[in-house]
């Protein structure tokens, strides 16, 4: 295990340690626990904005608590939910009284925890709660049954929901509006990934999957969750074809829509690499009569060392347009309009 | 050679077209050659700041160019210099009356190329350019001999020489202005690496060296350049403290000194780890009576998907701590000041 890490137990306390050291002018913690990150910025009567989820994905989740984005997030050891008490006084921190949006991914874990937290914030606190559950992975996607439930895992694209409710939040749009924006944002983003190396969780020490010298996994997930396709490496531009396939089809995105496209790299991947992605996703996108409005290219939602890249796409309206297009500035993503 | 990319020569073409279809808002390029990047924005009477260098660092040299940056970059292929003529389309191209200052890395090839650039703007275009060649690693240091050229090599902290000069010209100082901030940018910066894991260079499709599952190298260079001390892999604190003693007494930093941080990764390492190192060197430092200013922490200069990291100190004044603290808006740093 070749990181650079004291031990393993303490590094999620050491890494956060490290956070409000660095950027303490913009975060610091609720309760007495460094795991309920909150921003140092507030704004009477705007919705509070919650995240949360397990480590080792920054930026996410953490890294977007700031302003135009996040008021809030909760983090759990590596790839562990963080619990309902920490998400509660997160909650309690950040709500100025116009309630709090809760935007989280879809994993169980987090599903569970979030949904005793809105309780006890209601029912203690009476503090109003809306959730949001991001999942956008076009690998996981079941059969489309529908009022079924969504199969698909939140990964990189929960980024397009956190900015465009967070500008929404900024507008000072009341609670339903700003889950209203979250949903219609969440709802029309698409994500696939291909992974290359496993990671190692610092606890576990070892990887977490095995994958040949020469292979390559599509559609995996950021835990390393089984994707649709595993087989020899492919150069990139056929990698990116296998990939924008089934994300233009899922909505589909047609020929007329604009999109926000993001590039993400998964940890060890370079960053020359992703800008050889984006190039290619820009001619699929061209092609197919697709216009860019934006893209966003680097790592956005990682798996500590795993080597690959996911690609998303936005559906964008006017209003997913402007909230896009609006000011942040976290400690991670900072954006001038 | 586990990548997604094309065909390696074409590697970098493409990660170019990547770039420039990504911010084709805020950069170009001159001459009809994508390897000589400039920016969009020009402002009549401002110096112009120009770097170059070798691919595979991302974002240096290139992604340092915008506002309150720098104007221009010529770029090479992996770990290769661009060539004189590269250079010199850039500096005709950003030059706007009040000459030009060029920001480099302390290695042969660039230092021959942007001479001759330097004397052809000259004696072709009537351009005056200033030089400031930035080298600022510990390791790399030889014995110091009054008027003896400088030794080390330009790693990461050259982002400081490209912060403060860039504000400087921002702030419409003359060429002779923003060349002595650079100078004092970066005679007031040390750096220290250490490494993990090679990168591959894909032109070459094999491991930059070699070092064993268990051992890391203090001191290496970013293109693999042998370091201080090969051995076993220890713990972050520990590994920190050995980089930190010898950038402390460099200068040497003092009780009462201010600095500004840099903890880089390299490639691979995931920016948790990164948090870890920021907070130990913070421990550091305070003992020392250091006073911290602002850190930086994150991928600011790579070499590809090596892992490892660097940290770099920049001791401060009043100016230099104006300058850092500008707002900076360029395709991979943005600051609001």
């Amino acid at each position: 295990m070749k990181k650079i890490i004291n031990k393993p137990e303490n590094f999620i306390r050491e890494m956060l340690e490290g956070i409000y050291i660095a950027h303490g002018n913009m975060v610091g913690y609720a309760g007495g626990d460094v795991h309920c990150l909150v921003s140092k910025q507030k704004k009477a009567g705007k919705v509070g904005i919650a995240t949360g989820g397990g480590s080792g994905h920054l930026p996410l989740f953490l890294g977007y608590v700031g302003e135009g984005m996040l008021d809030g997030c909760s983090i759990g050891d590596v790839f562990q939910s963080p619990s309902a008490e920490q998400m509660l006084a997160v909650t309690k921190e950040i709500d100025s009284g116009a309630g709090v949006l809760y935007i989280y991914g879809n994993y169980n874990g987090d599903i569970f925890n979030f949904d005793m937290a809105a309780e006890m914030a209601d029912f203690e606190e009476d503090i109003r709660v809306e959730s949001v559950v991001a999942g956008e992975d076009v690998a996981s996607a079941g059969p489309a049954v529908p009022g079924e439930k969504n199969t698909r895992r939140g990964v990189a694209g929960i980024f397009f929901a956190y900015k465009c409710a967070g500008a929404a939040a900024a507008e000072m749009m009341p609670l339903d509006e700003v889950k209203r924006v979250a949903e219609k944002a969440a709802a029309n983003v698409r994500t696939m990934g291909v992974a290359l190396t496993p990671c190692i969780v610092p606890r576990v020490g070892k990887a977490s999957f095995e994958i040949g010298e020469d292979e390559m996994e599509i559609g995996m997930g950021i835990h390393g969750e089984t994707g649709i396709r595993r087989g020899k490496l492919l150069p990139a531009d056929e990698i990116v074809e296998e990939m924008m396939a089934p994300i233009i089809k899922d909505i589909p995105y047609v020929k007329g829509d604009e999109v926000a496209v993001l590039v993400n790299g998964l940890g060890a991947t370079p960053l020359e690499e992703q800008y050889v992605v984006c190039r290619k996703v820009s001619n699929i996108l061209e092609e197919q009569g697709i216009k860019v409005h934006r893209y966003y290219v680097g790592e956005y939602a990682t798996s500590l060392e795993m080597a690959g890249m996911s690609i998303s796409l936005l559906k964008l309206d006017d209003e997913l347009k402007r909230l896009v297009d609006a000011q942040a500035n976290t400690p991670f993503f900072k954006q001038f309009g």
